[in-house]
């Protein structure tokens, strides 16, 4: 897991649910705040009544202790103590218990629990991010896990575009079945596809026109034909909380020639970036590749009236329990490695014009990638 | 907002989809991590160019400032600073500018972050829980978006509901449209329907027979006649991240006379709690009545075989940006106050009979409660 440094044991305190180390650590998913401990001989959960059947179901630690036990126990010891901070109490307990004094705590460690801890005797030091750098390696059933949200993320893409196909046009906006095609509908099919494949959708970007030179923007309101309609999915697989994530950029109707153009330059952009991804490629040299193809053809990247335009995004991201983790491909990027698995997303920005992302995930490998991401790229639907 | 007691501002950074407490403050969500700084004179977010635009649409605060302009003249200033930390430095920077040197932060603010301010010379005080103590008093607004969020659930639960009613059975499991109805279907039927209705459900528990005996087993498998089935929605708002939450048990088919007792003693106990409920009933008094209906009945709460059985979990918790957030209404329970807005949902849980939840959504008045919650009670479909 990680090196001590001479400490006696790495303490997590959090909820599973927003905290994916606690996850990967514990293999326990739980909503609600619960303590795990690592010592190099022995891992443990502590946890409230509720979840302790669970717990010891499902996470992969050696011991379940109850928090509830713990806090008898610190209240028989401490009959004048407050009726408050109850996890506090039994964590303190049982640290004192385990004989846990000295800890390592993630640089996210609540302050206020920290400087408790410190009050009662406990030596504590944060790490540094990433607290699990071997997060970034994923294993087999990790990969799986992610090759199944991507997988609904596909399904749903397919959807999304199959509806783009059937709509009509009624003076200059979309309509499907009579109804008008929004980006709330088309995010309401994607979201609807997602679950019948086990999946959360949830921030999902369907941005049309000038919506989408805003890579932030999900999204609202008539989609229109010969516009560029940004579609970025990242479904969340409830079974596994692995996360998948892909993006397609489609026109309805006729892409006039500068939105091909932009087009064709992302794509390029794309495929050169895939085309070098191995173990051993520089994140850095990656995101200046993408830069190069950019400048070459021409499209140049800055601030007018106020607002950025151009490429000024990363190119890609690692994905797993997060849907943003390590390793990054941008400016601050760091060699990646044979079991990295990240996404390639180069994108070009310009009011007036439109914006186009193309996104896919791949598993990096010792002589090239494995992209998991199967579906076509096409502009015109 | 809060008494800063002598210090110059309050400072939180986190991403707002994750930590309620800035939502709240900032008015404004993003998945990615920002600083919020608010003084009595004036409030501040410090964020990425991506997001700059749609701050200042959307936030509340009297003025966005870019992380990247305040990152540039950091290392104007710091030519040797290492390349990383970079929030870290343009946060230093806007603080430096600000002139904002003493800070109060939230007790859940990062150990890490902590000991970097305060080596560059900030002073940092952690706040209490809760950090707003104004969030539990809901405004109109809020109370709009949560009873949206609570309709959304009412339709998805007559779904379910329906679901149940149109099965049939076969080898003592329910059949619907030819196929298994499981928890997982009914599930996915159920966040179909909230989808439509513009939420995300996740979690979303339908436990049958023995599995509703732990509350917090989300439900897997076939359903069956004659068996509880709990069904607990909380569905959050897509547009406003507000939630629902409501809890219902059915039985398909004719409940046995053991299963109809617990029902009606986990009515009986709703009522008498709802017909508490008004500004200044302590919520540690509601719990005890609930406690003193089950006793009345003879449903006692302990651990048997190592499993908890009878009533153990709260009566109630608030609602709002979070699940669950002040005030609670259990053990440790306070007054309710006009304004709050809580659950109230008493359970009975005894393997061998089944788990019955019941579980409406109030607005605390000054004479009594408004039920956000109209579902029918009723047990059978």
């Amino acid at each position: 897991m990680i090196d001590l440094e001479g400490a006696d044991a790495l303490l997590l305190c959090d909820d599973s649910e927003s905290n994916p180390d606690l996850h990967w650590a514990s293999g326990f998913r739980a909503p609600d705040a619960f303590s795990y401990l690592w010592t190099p001989a022995r891992s443990y959960l502590l946890l409230g009544d509720l979840e302790l059947d669970r717990a010891r179901d499902q996470s992969r630690v050696d011991e379940v202790l109850s928090s509830t036990h713990y806090g008898r126990l610190y209240r028989e010891r401490h009959p004048d103590a407050p009726d408050t901070d109850r996890a506090l109490q039994s964590l303190t307990m049982a640290l004192r218990d385990l004989e846990l004094n000295r800890l390592v705590v993630p640089a996210s460690f609540p302050l206020r629990t920290a400087e408790l801890l410190r009050d009662a005797g406990f030596e504590l030091r944060a790490a540094t991010d990433p607290l699990f750098p071997g997060r970034a390696f994923k294993r087999p059933d990790e990969i799986a896990a992610v090759r199944a949200a991507q997988a609904a993320a596909e399904q749903s893409m397919a959807a999304a575009a199959d509806a783009l196909r059937r709509a009509e046009t009624r003076d200059d906006a979309l309509v499907l079945d009579g109804e008008p095609l929004t980006s709330e509908r088309l995010r309401r099919l994607i979201h609807t596809v997602l679950i019948e494949a086990g999946c959360i959708g949830e921030h999902t970007i369907v941005a049309g026109g000038e919506q989408g030179c805003d890579p932030h923007n999900t999204g609202s309101g008539p989609l229109r034909p010969h516009q560029t309609i940004i579609i970025d999915i990242f479904p969340r697989h409830e079974a596994t909380g692995y996360f998948g994530d892909m993006t397609r950029t489609l026109v309805k109707g006729t892409a006039p020639a500068p939105v091909c153009a932009l087009w064709e330059a992302v794509r390029a952009a794309q495929a050169e970036a895939l085309g070098q991804i191995r173990h051993g490629a520089c994140g850095r040299e990656l995101h200046a590749r993408v830069e190069a193809v950019f400048a070459e053809r021409g499209y140049e990247t800055g601030e007018v009236d106020g607002h950025m335009q151009g490429f000024f995004h990363g190119t890609g991201h690692g994905v797993g329990l997060a849907i943003h983790e390590a390793p990054g491909i941008g400016k601050a990027g760091t060699p990646l490695e044979t079991g990295h698995l990240v996404t390639v997303e180069p994108g070009l920005y310009y009011p007036g014009v439109g914006g186009v992302r193309l996104e896919d995930l791949v598993l990096v490998q010792d002589d090239g990638c494995d992209n998991l991401t199967t579906f076509p790229l096409d502009l015109e639907v």
